[in-house]
């Protein structure tokens, strides 16, 4: 593969920095500003069925992300919510929005060590606005040649992605926490791609199974790619 | 300029397609739901403010609308704001991201006789997803090399889409109904741009001065420009 290749894409959330755990804990806290009217765990599925309705639409992040939680306080209150209850759910996502980047073990060096021999790429879903800021504020901006934020990341985004790239499927590499978003679609199109397990996975993105593919490279550490392109 | 000309970018929202009427209605439905509580005009500016408020927050488009419609809904009716209204709203925005893509007088002309001759964009502010929505069922997306969703469009911003299409600036030609937006930074980076009106203007991208730069194409339809590229 490394004689091949010629651009790396990095999942941002979760991968190189910290995501889930704050949509994780703003359910949690959605969850306790409505504990009265409902179990727990009734409160989160149907928060969950209320963003699954409303992804088409909305799209991935945090703002459709308010929206569903809004929505649900209205479903599960039977339309008692109040103003303020209301307003404490805006309050959650404006902090979310406002969360600073803490990067994940590890990311800085590899792209330390990547840089000058790849061409590094951002390839993340999510808020247009919300994944800029995240980069800017990272620190890691200037190592990447290009950052494509995508509404989805089904093998078609990635077929556009390399389009605009200039780059055919066996040059590229892709690197994600998201078996279901970073590694299966490109591994459809004969690309490279290699999983980054984080602890914390959105049950929309959960897939169980390892692929079976020449080109899937397992690891454990974002560091461990090291060892495969040296 | 017609002989340097490589890259016409377009505008989308109000240039390609009615976009802010829908804004407009949406605005008005709102002040209709709200009406008990304040006279229509303060429902709009109040509004407007929160949106203002957002806006560094929530970036471009209909779901940051969404979310300051229903933030300033609280405000409005002091903490009496019922769910019945919330769902009204979130219904209200969300016909509104389900809406049909209606095109401009002269748009599809234009694009046809300029296809093949330059190299043509979409250069548009607005969610993602809604965005990429809007062009996909616009019909329109096979005359356009690339589409670019900005999160804003300063000078700045257009240096990157510049960068990104290896384009120089007396390269490029921005046409759009924004005159803050779609002419002011392009001329600013000495970039060509043309005006072309369009009946309804936020108030935020208002910009009543005529620019004075030799680089600055006056029109009153998008047809006209054909007559300075033949």
């Amino acid at each position: 593969m490394k004689d091949k290749l010629k651009v790396i894409a990095f999942d941002a959330d979760d991968t190189l920095w910290v995501n889930e755990p704050y949509f994780r804990e703003n359910e949690l806290l959605f969850a306790d500003l409505l504990a009265d009217y409902m179990p727990k765990d009734e409160i989160l599925k149907t928060l969950f069925a209320t963003e699954m309705k409303n992804l088409q639409l909305y799209g991935y992040g945090v703002k459709g992300f308010m929206l569903s939680m809004i929505e649900a306080a209205n479903l599960i209150t039977n339309g008692q919510a109040s103003a303020a209850l209301i307003n404490n759910i805006i309050a959650l996502g404006q902090a979310q929005l406002q969360k600073p980047v803490e990067l994940l073990d590890g990311v800085e060096e590899v792209l330390q060590r990547l840089q000058g021999k790849f061409q590094l790429v951002v390839a993340t879903k999510g808020d247009l606005l919300d994944q800029q800021r995240k980069v800017k504020i990272s620190g890691l901006e200037a190592y990447f040649q290009h950052v494509e934020i995508m509404s989805d990341k089904k093998a078609a985004d990635y077929s556009h992605l390399l389009k605009k790239l200039n780059c055919n499927p066996d040059n590229f590499l892709m690197l994600g926490n998201s078996m279901k978003s970073d590694v299966l679609p490109v591994l459809e199109l004969q690309g490279y791609a290699s999983h980054i397990p984080y602890h914390t996975t959105w049950l929309h993105e959960v897939h169980e199974e390892e692929p079976q593919h020449p080109n899937y490279i397992k690891l454990t550490t974002i560091k461990e790619i090291l060892g495969h392109l040296d």
